[in-house]
């Protein structure tokens, strides 16, 4: 008989149970021989002991090389998080055909239909109406709706187009809108087959009716979108701030929005919670959410169904499919950064 | 030379420049000889004038047989609004081949995209959290997610599938959920061929996470949607009334969603404005909305320019194909309906 | 006890159970009294029996008002052909409120896939090398592709916009070709509406790849599609004649396309069957299908489901919305034309 | 000055031409300083002349790790061709990050667009009757389509679902066919995600009306279609064989399909050409097709974009974007088969 792979799980911070279900959990002792803990990072003492026969890591511990070279056998360590962590040796992971994956994508239907809703939320002025209507300070029909427009064939930026404008993409089609998008990762081309127009992002900023700002911080792109970006901005455009508050200069971002430049929406923030007395608290200008676009149930349920099959494809000596790969280009940035 | 034929553009109450742009009217000049009258529904004595040689009509004019027999070449009646009124002759036209249209079908898109808008903030708790940020008391992250769900995969049913429905039908494509749609008008076989399936209304009522309440109000169906039929539908099911108050019991609508039956989002009301202490102003579970689904700028000029196509269409012996018919079926109901 | 309305089933040249299923039949005579008549016309005496009662004729019933008139109850005449019968009192019809229906539209998706199959055998030139392959001169590889192009991204033009070109549509969405359809009996509008673009005749030939002749003849478009427009023509478009022969100059059609002008295919022609000797049999350029698009099994039963279907909603006094309606504008045409 | 980073181009058996647009040449040479050899492989003391200043190679280079140790800043591999090579040493290049990457997608559209021309021939017949009316004994309308039917609506299965399922599952989108997907290489989940059902390979022969053969050959599926499989296909489907004739018993793929079991086309041959006697060439129910599926000027001209495309962003220290990545997995597998 012979023996099941041996698969580490330290979901820490994450309770197992928010990501893998009962049935997820069978799938994955079924194939593998799961030593986990719960509650607390798995100590050392624990990890030394799993480490040599260890075929796939779920979680996110920490992995440098003095402790990579005691698994042999390695071959994934799956981030159940949206993000790359800075405490595992990617280098060495690479030279050693490691996969290192993270669930990102997992979390991008989410956003991308909370996007949308933001969206015609702001063309439309509906949370506004609403609050008048409790108000009892609403008015109807044409005059309520002078200042209304459609999503429909309206211009459309993209700043990003990783997961989360793949997963946007296919939900705005029907509103047949041409699609600009301003990525300096990619070929032009990726986006053209995509059926979008690559644009510098002064462009995408000045020309775009709805803004959709989705691309993920890195160490480069802190702070890009600063005021003077967003002064290019159309009047009376809306701009969804979907992905990372460190990527924009928040408070111009308000101030702007505050003034009437834009409407604006935006699910991150630079502090969370934020501060009691925060001008975007009042104005009627910005639609506020309180990071909830990625974290519902059903997502983590995605990510812990995409976590157990891709575990299972590497147990198989297959290619991981489902979540998103370490990038060596995007490793070495980082890895760069840290260095200086 | 010849003659232009004769159009009379009598719009009251809607002001002519409302609907009809600069260039919508330069077209309808160019073809038609246009005897205008703005600012109150044009006098019998000009009316009366104009008859004779009239070919079109647009707008909301009384034309009962005794006015219609004395316009000998007029081919079309065109209402500049979404329903059909009482005050025509609908059996004289149809005898005599005059169409009679009107423009319900051009709001079809923005209440379309309002919709979708509602059911996403349903789900997401948009407008609800957006207020508790304002209010200070918002939590985020997954513990503000707990009962978020997402459209797409979900059970959906339409209650009406009229231009409403089919506006909304494909913005609902890309979410690739099943759809259920009551609708006694149609064949089985027109809603199959749209990809939906035909099903009575209990079934759709308690069966669907999101019912779209689409329906057109008939002398038949006035408050077909009682507290009886409101109780079928399934906990936490997200509600969209977007056509008529009056098929409605409104205050079961409003106390069902109260008691947290299910979520609510309404464009309509049976008294607009409503009372100030009306039960729907308080609740979180109903999302307001003040009659703003249809009439913005955009719609009000695609009305417009569907008016001036099918009157030209008609003015060259071609079928009007942009506004939507009276059909002697429903014609014949409203009749009988108004003899009892 | 109601008794049943009364339904004459008069079908010939159509054997019954082409069209109507058991299943259907069954349908039908739940409803209806069916009063049915096979392998001749139903004989004046049968007919004029029934008539009184009749509310519903399924057929091609010579119909002059000397019978409609005793027919008092009758409100549908369903046409289980894909064209207006030149023997019925259209008049008539129209001012006694009686639906005249045909069933064209029902072939619409099989002549649809069809026309997409002719343009990617056309642009892949499919039945020449099968043809070459089995005479043995095959070529392969790129050497057998120089002259081979996508359909993706390709000007297209339509010449018709009916149901033909309307069951095309969705088929061509996922090749993302710009489209130009020239039909004047439509406003601009309605093209639009769908994502096309309405242009005049000569644009659409001197500008399109693939051309897809899809317009229903009248008494006004015979032959419309004569050499000088076929030179319009660009060299080595695609041209699938899918509607009626009688459209186009059916021997320049085939001179050109030998010549080389342009590549085709037809399942049309002027004559069935064509003489033995004419050129078309013999040019490689010319693809022929001998009337092949619509009448599949498949089509038939779907015309007869929406012939029960339709007769059932006039049965229950709902309007028909499965069948195609006669148009009085088209029927004012063509009895003008009967009186020249 | 900074120099332009070195990129050696030796594309032999492609003509650099035939891939390598002036336009697309004119972006590597701005970016690159490209030393290029033409009409034969680079020769050795070429290649060793540049190899240690060069970034990245397009074509089809041997490459074992004696030669790569020469070239410590390579970064990228560029195949130009469909398949990986087994001339490279890939576990150096995966230790040394280094990108292996092909262009076998860049033929996926002309693929797609094929296979479907293909399917929509065999279910409607259109080489078949094309010959019959060659030949003057052609039969007309009803009659010639008693065995014909539709895509639409019918069952699909791919076999295989890489880079030609994905490019032909949004051709297919408007047939609204449920597809059933064999690939022993995918998770179930990323199947599931497309719309589709994964399920095993018999289940996928016995129940499709249409099914795509679409499998690339590696050194575990040769032959896997052997006589067995193929007498699991259902009465009259059609099997359309579009990747490679390794993975299938060919002469039992003609047999089966000359004895009348289903229909066939195929665009793959175990030898090409073919014997001139070889049974294929005479049977009504094989449609031919000599390799001509893929190597059409467009793909190719796709194909050089692609290759310019991801060498700059290699060379600018980004992912590449457009062409196919190597796998450890299959070049693991690869390798183990080389030392049997």
């Amino acid at each position: 008989m012979t023996e099941k792979p041996v698969l580490i799980l330290d979901p820490h911070p994450r309770p197992v149970d928010q990501n893998i279900t009962p049935e997820a959990m069978t799938r994955l002792t079924s194939f593998f021989d799961v030593k986990s803990w719960t509650g607390e990072p798995m100590p050392s003492y624990e990890l030394e002991k799993h480490l040599p026969e260890a075929t796939v890591i779920i979680g996110q511990t920490d992995l440098p090389s003095e402790r990579l070279k005691h698994a042999p056998k390695l071959k994934g360590i799956l981030n159940i998080e949206g993000n790359f962590m800075q405490n595992i040796d990617y280098e060495y992971c690479f030279h050693n055909m490691i996969h290192v994956l993270n669930c990102g994508n997992g979390y991008a239907q989410a956003v991308a239909e909370m996007a949308l809703g933001f969206a015609i939320s702001l063309g439309r002025r509906i949370p506004e109406y609403d609050r008048k209507f409790r108000a009892g300070t609403e008015i109807y029909l044409a005059d309520a709706c002078r200042d209304s427009f459609l999503l429909s064939d309206s211009t459309v930026g993209f700043i990003g187009f990783g997961s989360l404008g793949r997963a946007l993409l296919p939900l705005l089609a029907p509103f047949h809108c041409p699609i600009k998008v301003y990525d300096p990762w990619l070929s032009p081309a990726v986006i053209e087959d995509q059926g979008c127009v690559a644009a510098p992002l002064a462009d995408v900023l000045s020309t775009s009716k709805y803004i959709f700002i989705l691309a993920a911080v890195t160490s480069e792109n802190e702070g890009f979108l600063g005021r003077g970006e967003l002064e290019k901005i159309q009047q009376d455009s809306c701009v969804m701030l979907m992905s990372r508050a460190a990527i924009i200069d928040f408070d111009a971002f308000v101030d702007c929005a505050a003034s009437g430049n834009f409407r604006a929406a935006t699910d991150v923030f630079p502090d969370e919670p934020m501060g009691k007395d925060h001008p975007c608290r009042t104005t009627d200008n910005v639609l506020l959410s309180p990071h909830r676009a990625g974290g519902i149930p059903q997502a983590f349920h995605k990510i812990g169904d995409m976590c157990v099959d891709d575990a299972i494809a590497i147990g198989k000596n297959l290619p991981p499919s489902l979540m998103q790969r370490a990038q060596w280009e995007s490793v070495k940035q980082m890895r760069s950064k840290i260095a200086e």
